[in-house]
């Protein structure tokens, strides 16, 4: 524990290394690259840590894209929904390659990469995802993402060397990626064998404890041999999984029928994905004394979840909640203007620094 | 239609003025002193138009508190959920009135605030509210928010002036607000008639087309004069509804078994409530052509809804998405780092002003 003012979203480095290993070496036996999804974390003073671990980065819009090129270097994708107009220019001085989401945005922009040499690819949509929500699965009915019919793909070859095929979800099921994978294999074998590259995105939760990375790295070698195509892989989650925490401080207690700490964070603001798909954080679970953890805000469900501690909560104790670092800084806001938290790095040898600090003047910045 | 650069959040004046008519005419009618609560609207360049309306602010945070203070004046209320040990001081230098939201919160800073001078009051929960959504519901169990027992309530009386009694949810129906007024001053009447202040919080819709504004003007005089009690209201939404747009531009179209517009927003991002609340957007609804909106967001559910136009949308349209002015800029975010939509404003004589602009900048310096 530091002295650090919380709330702070706390980065342990020596915990970041075992996944960043671990992608080492599924990049050395597979020959897949490693981009890391900014989408999912972009905290740019982790960069020089992960640099030497990984390929380069992947985006979703110009400021990462731009933030990957600036910041991590190496290897950029960019890949946008949707490129507007005004920022085609920009996105292609920072792109390596540049995977467009449709036909029609290939047709808009495709000259202009061309005309710069930039690489071209598309999104493919496999139509089927591993995905359990509805909110979060790109292979929903109607899906705005990627094309998936042979004649539109096919229309593109011309012009792209690659495709990028995003449809895993906090998958930590081999089999199930196998099976999915072959089923790729079979519908889009004839037209991926003529690309050069296969980007297969993220969501394949290959960090993960006990995960089997030789068989996964086998598999990723032998659909890179069988189609002539080089493989990247995009982790966000899988890159920092169980690196980062929330830390936070109980400032009350209630005991409406239940014992509550609210502590001086929120879910709403600092934790969004625990509101938006209704799950719960990672409270510790050791000791005798169940607690409900809320947020401070007036949302009355701001609430991080059911935890179980040593001793009865008291104001000033503090809470680590694990997992914290995936979709969360990257999207937090300020909501009820509730001090945003501070982002700090604890370093290998034990030190934490902090590295931004929020304050006022950013809140009030935020409006105008 | 403006020459700004999309999106933006338009804040339109004239529209505005309706509601602070409203409001003021309220508050002359009723006697109530209506504060605008910054937790659904804190865009500071507006407070200049809406000072006049109103009486001050309230607020759910020592950020939002501090910018009431500073921006808007007048009366400035400070509630929070929880304030920590180390804001206390520099929230009572902002407040006149300092409302806890538990006992436990009164007991440990009121003698701070009386030492200050500074009149205090409590949250009261009155256990039935009229949120139809189990998340945003103050009353639902084991609710952390305010105190109901009388005993807890009694205990505080040698110390409290006032209460604040939050337990509206858009609620636009007067007769269901007037039922459990009735309810509030069965239970609580006794208690409520040794204060000197009450608050009913916010959510009653009343600036809403049709509200029978002089039925609840007339309640609240009755309610006040029969306690004894400087009434207080908490405006959000009602003080900006319909006010304010979301100007978007269609960046591509997509024909997968539905016509879909990709916009430059993004629900997530730009409207959270959509998201978190299942809702869809006001969008166009003239025309013989329906149309899905959709976000640039990597999320799949990234909807915001279906609307209908005159002619099948083409890259470059632009879109309109009303009533977008509350709980929407107060918890925007950077997520995929889209472009965040600048704040305009446009003046009663037309001009539309820019007042805030995003750039890389503020979305690196959103990280570290």
């Amino acid at each position: 524990m530091s002295d650090l003012q919380t709330p702070y979203y706390l980065i342990d480095l020596a915990k970041l290394r075992v996944n960043m290993e671990r992608i080492r070496y599924l990049r050395e036996r597979s020959g897949a690259k490693c981009l890391l999804a900014l989408k999912c974390f972009a905290t740019w003073s982790a960069f020089d840590f992960m640099r030497d671990f990984m390929d380069g980065t992947t985006s979703s819009s110009l400021f990462e894209l731009r933030l990957g090129h600036e910041e991590f270097g190496k290897e950029t994708h960019a890949y946008s929904v949707a490129w507007a107009d005004h920022e085609i220019d920009e996105a292609l001085g920072y792109a390596d390659k540049i995977i467009f989401n449709s036909l029609g945005q290939l047709d808009r922009f495709g000259a202009k990469a061309a005309g710069r040499g930039i690489a071209m690819g598309l999104r493919l949509n496999p139509r089927f995802s591993t995905s359990g929500f509805d909110l979060a699965d790109p292979a929903r009915p109607f899906s705005r993402l990627g094309e998936w019919d042979l004649n539109r793909l096919e229309a593109a070859l011309d012009r792209i060397s690659g495709v990028m095929i995003h449809y895993n979800c906090e998958n930590a099921d081999f089999e199930l990626f196998d099976a999915q994978l072959g089923r790729i294999e079979a519908e889009f074998g004839g037209f991926l064998e003529k690309l050069d590259w296969v980007s297969l995105g993220g969501g394949i939760h290959f960090t993960g404890e006990g995960y089997p990375l030789d068989r996964l790295a086998d598999r990723l070698r032998a659909f890179s041999e069988r189609f002539g195509v080089q493989v990247f892989l995009e982790p966000g989650e899988a890159s920092i999984t169980r690196s980062t925490s929330l830390e936070v401080t109980v400032l009350d207690t209630i005991h409406h029928g239940k014992d509550v700490a609210i502590v001086d964070s929120s879910i709403e603001a600092h934790m969004l994905d625990l509101l938006i798909y209704r799950e719960t954080a990672k409270l510790p679970q050791d000791g005798e004394h169940p607690w409900q953890v809320a947020g401070k805000t007036c949302l009355a469900g701001d609430i991080f979840g059911e935890g179980r501690f040593p001793r009865p909560l008291k104001v000033g104790d503090r809470i680590s909640i694990a997992d914290a670092g995936g979709y969360t800084m990257v999207k937090k806001n300020w909501f009820n203007g509730v001090g945003m938290p501070s982002i700090a790095i604890r370093d290998e040898d034990g030190t934490i620094r902090q590295v931004r600090r929020f304050t006022y003047d950013d809140y009030k910045a935020s409006l105008s």
